[in-house]
């Protein structure tokens, strides 16, 4: 009878164990499996952002009249130099481990603000002089990110930056303005941009796109739990800045500009980047309508004042789109986020603004010394038809 | 020995316990995990939708003759104006609290109905009347999905209508419908809509948009294990009304038309809506294939008379579209769906047609208040040209 | 006191015994959900792939002058026609039952195929008889897929080709140009294929749809954990491509061709096709340059040899796109997948071969008792003007 218990407990006990086990060994298999699935749920948004850099970026820079295609071969260029260049630097062993999603979404902000620093010298450049923008780029803001974003010199500090504001956009931004300093000749300051009508219509394309997956960029490496509330906030930002571009470009100019709404309409999505995991609703819907003013009244007064007082031309506009908005969103940070430091984040976006200048304008140095266009504005020089 | 027997009871229960309770907490975080996952899944495919609203819908109204700048902007405006607007009305503490994302893809049907609506009076009114057609638009808009889909005031019963045919695309083109009543010229009846041959082709890429992502709109709010079968439905109804629609542009004008294939082929996701997680796949396809039939017969045949009959321009025929094709879909749930509640649907039906038309004349009314157009299809009056 | 110690240890026991059981119970819901959402994040590749073969396809071939509505017609024909007739054929119950996005996937496979043969001859067939190259092409590419991929009939073993190198790219693109041999008339042969400049901006999308998406279509059936590694060589492959192109373009034309950066760059992806899961980041970037360089050189120097020699024409280049550079990705698998059965390799890629030579020639055939076009690219003819 004694044996019989201690066999009956041993069974039951026995009995408890295997189950357990059995649970631990499929919750290992299904813990292996979520991890998984996180990473191909970065996936999808990695897709996203690759569709905003090449359609997005590519087609919203295709109305400079007879440098469309030009603009376009540049985008794909500047796109697969700096996807591997920026894998590369950062897989040298000096950093750490990532998943491999988390590395490609990381080195897509980096041509993302790439593309933002072109877009400001667009059409004043030969095709082959992207390369070099690129490969001079990627180091600098790779650099920046180091320093501000994963403070690996120990003295930032944490900053808010989740949608990259300051590090993606105001950084390409001001990088792109500084470069076009030695690349904006006086025949380009006499000869104003002039613009495609017939491809109005693709830059609101290419707009658009970047208005749909936008929340995905910002929310690209947001924890899983968090992503619900960072989307609808971007998604709102959006709403703000499209709605308030709309009407400042009719108040400002009597009617409305499809080029202010193609462009200022995103300024919502710039300005978000800082605080879209922290704002509440109306914050975010408030911080877009905000930018999208701002933006808006940069592209209808101050673009042209500030070309004529710079000397430059800025093609795209980027200090509007991406540089003031960017550097409005880092502020707003402190308005916003709770227990932020308030030193690191100005301390950051310090240190963005005077490495990107001066990385700038070294780097437009170097690019004019590989050739000036003199003729202005036509691609057939570089490229190949066939009819 | 026995205090021996007592530990090693001891030792084995709280081995036992104890991984039994770490694999609760493991679940727990798992589990949590999981609901958050659900939700990233339902964002992408709130992604996919508003790629449809922005891309696909602004895309497909580019068509009118010197219209296009203004019907990409007027989509613009009205996605953000509407996003916003439905969340706050649902957000006022009246009704259950939903994920943000449940919230953000019911917003987005309601865009979807609005720019529905907006495309039939497109191109005779000013963008700022886009405006006021949005703050009308919505609350109705709300207030029958209150009424039909949540029954909230307990008189309709349970209604099939997961990919709203009935509430998003038969609303919506109603209410247009009923709003071109006031908004229809004399002039416009005797002026024909103009389409832009060379924006044949950006229609055809708002229809594709619209294609591609039409099962994410269907099964947006479905639960995940019902998903795969939902969304080859979409795709087969699909398919089926792009080839009937095909046959049918060719037997009945002698040439297959690219307007009846951009609009009528869609006419399959439009009648799906309704049953698209309930028909089997033959069936969904065959559901396809008659509503493609129908929605040509409606471009190439009844849209002249139909006008002339109600003295009404339908610009972008939204009743072949969406109105018939909604209907029908509405309808044949009753032969499809099991256990349905037929009195429900019907009442459903019947209680948004007359809301939809009820709402579109007063709409309509009070938009006509804000100015009529007198000169016909020229966007250059309202858009500012930088060139 | 004995009872007590039984009923504590019963008690212990039931405790654990229930914790047990809802663990079980909750992993079993768990587990249920988790296999649902691998099957919906499948889904979200499926609709990358859609997105590919309607507006990544559709849009490349928009080029041919006067051709380009018919091309956008002939893609949403095809499409809707191969994938309801590969799954009827797949769904006939002589083969194993996969769950329904799979069947789907695969269908969508099939259908990328038909549309690469349906670029070879581009713009000389009517667009009814589009439907009948997918009625015979169905069954011919559901018969290499048994005996290759699912080595049915088991006599050729496991083929390394998880993006499709050989199944899809060059049987299609096989396919495609010995249809071609009975679909090229002599006229064809004196009058070039004329491009259209003002579509060169839809090809460039065109393409990029296709590169942006193409890592869903490479990992679209790859085990979960294995996608993050299949999708960056993907765009390493890409990015190696469309750099190469670029650059050998500007070598072998003395300017780069637009026309070549929107074909060439792609061929990374069909290369990278059959080692997509298997090869290292360096190998994938290596491939993709040198599928690039080899596309490249055929679009600028052998297209026109090829065409003469063989007295046929390639409307797209298929051959050069798809043909060349998946033969090429096949045969790299043999240096670069471990434990390869090479063999097996080199059987299915020669009966790949062979079954879309002679299947392309019989179908061409038949196609061309359904007419021959006298005139050459316009789509006037068969496509209807409401203006």
């Amino acid at each position: 009878m004694k044996n019989n218990k201690i066999s009956t407990r041993l069974l039951s006990v026995s009995i408890l164990f295997l189950c357990s086990a059995m649970n631990i060994f499929a919750q290992e298999s299904d813990v292996h499996n979520i991890s998984s699935m996180l990473e191909v749920q970065q996936y999808e948004r990695a897709i996203h952002i690759m569709a905003m850099l090449l359609i997005g970026f590519g087609f919203l820079m295709v109305f400079v009249k007879k440098y469309g295609r030009s603009a376009l071969t540049a985008t794909f260029l500047l796109v697969s130099l700096s996807l591997p260049l920026y894998m590369s630097i950062k897989g040298l062993g000096v950093f750490e481990s990532k998943g491999e999603i988390e590395q490609l979404i990381l080195a897509e902000f980096g041509a993302a603000s790439l593309l933002i620093a072109a877009g400001a010298i667009l059409g004043r450049i030969k095709i082959y002089q992207y390369l070099v923008l690129g490969l001079l780029f990627i180091p600098f803001y790779v650099l920046n990110e180091l320093i501000v974003l994963d403070d690996y010199f120990h003295f930032v500090g944490k900053v808010a930056d989740t949608g990259g504001s300051i590090v993606i956009h105001a950084f390409g931004a001001l990088f792109g303005i500084a470069a076009a300093v030695s690349l904006t000749s006086k025949k380009d300051m006499e000869v104003p941009v002039v613009s495609d009508a017939t491809t109005d219509k693709y830059s609101v394309l290419g707009s658009m796109v970047l208005w749909v997956f936008w929340p995905s960029f910002c929310a690209a490496l947001v924890p899983v739990e968090a992503i619900p509330h960072t989307v609808v906030n971007v998604f709102l930002a959006l709403c703000g800045s499209t709605l308030a571009t709309y009407l400042t470009s009719l108040i400002i100019r009597g009617k409305a500009c499809i080029a202010d709404i193609a462009n200022a309409s995103l300024a919502g999505g710039v300005a978000i980047g800082a605080t879209c995991d922290f704002a509440s609703h109306p914050q975010a819907m408030i911080i877009g309508c905000v930018a999208g003013i701002i933006s808006t009244i940069g592209f209808a007064i101050l673009q042209d004042k500030q070309q004529k007082f710079h000397k430059i031309i800025d093609t795209c506009g980027v200090s509007n789109l991406h540089g003031i908005p960017g550097i409005f969103g880092g502020l707003v940070a402190i308005a916003v986020v709770p227990d932020l430091n308030i030193t690191a984040q100005l301390t950051g976006l310090l240190i963005t603004i005077v490495l990107a200048v001066v990385a700038g304008l070294l780097s437009g140095k170097i690019i004019s010394l590989f050739g000036k266009t003199k003729e202005i504005y036509n691609d057939c020089s570089e490229l190949y038809d066939a009819d």
